[in-house]
């Protein structure tokens, strides 16, 4: 299995008692983000999508993110009122969002002569630590779900959000945490699979934008989508995946607005998988690189882990300098932790990443070089290299990222199925 | 004490163990309306409010009502989904207005320097039936709010909302619930008052725009402020009142943005009553009123109280014909009640409502004789006239209605103190 740099999650979904494949044989969960349920007519279609999945015999759980831009609009009061919300109070608010939707949809299922119950995150029995902003899920106490599942009933659960175990408050869980939610609900209930809904129609191989003849992917593995994820594929949180990957939830990412079957995202050995040897291309138009010198990298790396920063790649140059890249949101923490190390530092950023992920990478030599002629014959220079086993990943500069996605994805036939 | 035509309020509001008069000496309940609440900047002046009552060395509970058309937008979401609105999904809907409020008053809170909770009523320990929509408090279970008290902290309950007993489903309790929470929980912690911060500075003799030299009364009895608010008079909502009057809680009715002492509604013995014979007159512009012929009483009214209609005067003139009274907003309900009985009936609309109010009016004969010598006096005729033992109540049309006020306020001399 390939290593990821991410950090283990230690998120535990566990309620064997409830859960189990006997019975999750014919469960579903099913996730709509915010775009799906932008309005009351949108969140009609999703409630009919509910009904046809329980109408095919299925057990359904519907997780729905807040309204459009519901959450920003909280968000904005939050700020109105002060310039450093205190977390408890700003989970109990920003978490409103998700039962405002989930309640309305539960009025549309019983509109269409079936029983639903929308249920907040803690009567889900969603129990988290207490780290606000981003709480971590420790435990599914599915019983009251199983209930109501067992009186035939459509069970909707407001997303990214939890309760703590020790002080009984709201939690959230972060950014993409209805996904999260999604993907611990089938852990806990052992469902057949867990359908991302969203506003495309699967993974693909290129961004469709800049590379018109990018195909959709019938699946890939964890490991590809994580490294997709991270290179720029912005389908997916990395979180969900990974709490997917740590407890075999099948997930298939799907349009909201279309029939057609997705993309699954699998274990290694699914028989949905193509095996392909190289699955994608993903990029990312900007991506900062830092460049420190005199510095232990002990000292550099704990203190941005402390400031949150997601780092990406890592290069010791010499023994006195390190360069590394970390995401343009991550900017501002960097500089501010660079700031305060009293040391000498630099930073570009008319730089972007492109990445070729593919699974098949591990046991098939010679993808780096191919890689490296494809850039030198159209002439862009890569600046910094950094490769796991599944993934080769070149910063070159921003004007050139679309060149480097279309040749790339063409010279290794991303295109062909 | 004078009855009224109201049912009696079996809420239950004991918390024995934690509440009582040795703690609450220094308690107060504060609640806050949809207009005191209506922006963020507002918000920061309530949680300003609320510090200044904690400075003074009381342990508050505040009870913030949903920021001004936020429940209204949220019944307008539900109706756009569903016709019918699942009773259960909809109150789930329209409790989260509440909790916005309420969580971002705690923010002001905790940067002003103090300690803050918001509670949802669920947290708040406010225990109802499950009849949803117009729940009744069962019990307040106030273990959490009496923690964070002892804690020094500031502690805000979501208003007009709790928990089911039996199926722990989110209810609300109905319109100017968050009146009723107030109450309960001033009665539950033994509160030394409850106070109720409007957009007026009290109860008054009479409505300020009809006459402009109406007086703001100092304090009334819980049965004046019942007969007040049944005959027009919107400061407080009846069930609160009822609710305050059968667990002994004082309520001081007063201004969000002033300092002004408002008015009390106290108990008939308390002190600060002035012992007045009249209160004051207060009015409906329209209440529409019913003829019925060749009907059995019972069943007329069994089958309007089904119908939810508050039925405020009844006549029986002749052993064949009845007339009723009901407010406007009962119109539509009366007339299909009345269509599906296959009986004779007329309504008409043109006729408002006068009513003098005064605990003091049981010992003083004469008053209903000065009443209709007054209405004489200035040519006004009474179509159907009511009274309670501390209250008259004449039909008059609704043109003469702003001239019968003001009349009856000059004859009884109610702007002198």
């Amino acid at each position: 299995m390939a290593t990821t740099q991410y950090e283990a999650v230690p998120e535990v979904a566990a309620d064997a008692a409830a859960g189990g494949d006997a019975r999750g044989g014919n469960l579903l969960v099913m996730k709509f983000g915010g775009t799906s349920v932008a309005d009351t007519q949108k969140i009609r279609d999703v409630a009919r999508r509910l009904v046809a999945a329980r109408e095919a015999g299925n057990r359904v759980v519907g997780v729905l993110s807040a309204m459009g831009d519901t959450t920003d609009e909280l968000i904005r009061l939050a700020y109105e009122v002060s310039p450093r919300p205190h977390p408890r109070e700003y989970d109990m608010l920003i978490s409103v969002g998700e039962r405002i939707s989930n309640a309305l949809c539960a009025m549309a299922i019983h509109d269409l002569g079936h029983e639903a119950i929308s249920l907040t995150g803690s009567q889900a029995g969603i129990v988290t630590d207490t780290v606000h902003g981003k709480a971590k899920i420790a435990e599914v106490r599915a019983t009251r779900i199983n209930d109501a599942l067992d009186a035939g009933r459509v069970v909707l659960v407001a997303g990214f959000q939890g309760v703590s175990a020790d002080s009984h408050d709201v939690t959230t869980l972060g950014r993409g945490g209805s996904d999260t939610t999604a993907v611990a609900l089938a852990a806990a209930l052992g469902a057949r699979a867990c359908e991302i809904y969203t506003d495309v129609e699967g993974v693909y191989t290129a961004d469709p934008r800049i590379v018109p003849h990018a195909r959709k992917l019938p699946a890939v593995t964890y490991e590809e989508m994580l490294e997709l994820a991270a290179s720029g594929a912005k389908v997916l949180q990395l979180r969900s995946v990974e709490f997917a990957r740590n407890h075999d939830v099948r997930l298939h990412v799907r349009s909201t607005f279309s029939e057609a079957e997705g993309t699954w995202i699998v274990d290694e050995e699914d028989p949905v998988l193509e095996k392909a040897i190289i699955s994608g291309v993903a990029h990312v138009d900007c991506e900062p690189l830092y460049r420190v010198r005199e510095i232990e990298p002990a000292t550099l790396f704990e203190r941005l882990a402390a400031a949150n920063v997601n780092v990406d790649t890592i290069l010791q140059v010499t023994s006195d300098e390190i360069v590394f890249s970390a995401p343009l949101e991550d900017r501002a923490a960097c500089e501010e932790v660079l700031g305060a190390l009293d040391v000498e530092w630099s930073m570009r950023d008319d730089l972007g990443k492109v990445s070729l992920v593919g699974a098949g990478m591990k046991s098939h030599p010679g993808i780096a070089a191919k890689t490296f002629a494809t850039l030198d014959r159209i002439g862009v220079e890569s600046r910094v290299i950094s490769t796991s086993p599944i993934k080769i990943a070149c910063h070159v500069r921003t004007e050139d990222v679309p060149r480097a996605v279309t040749a790339l994805h063409d010279a290794f036939e991303l295109g062909r199925a």
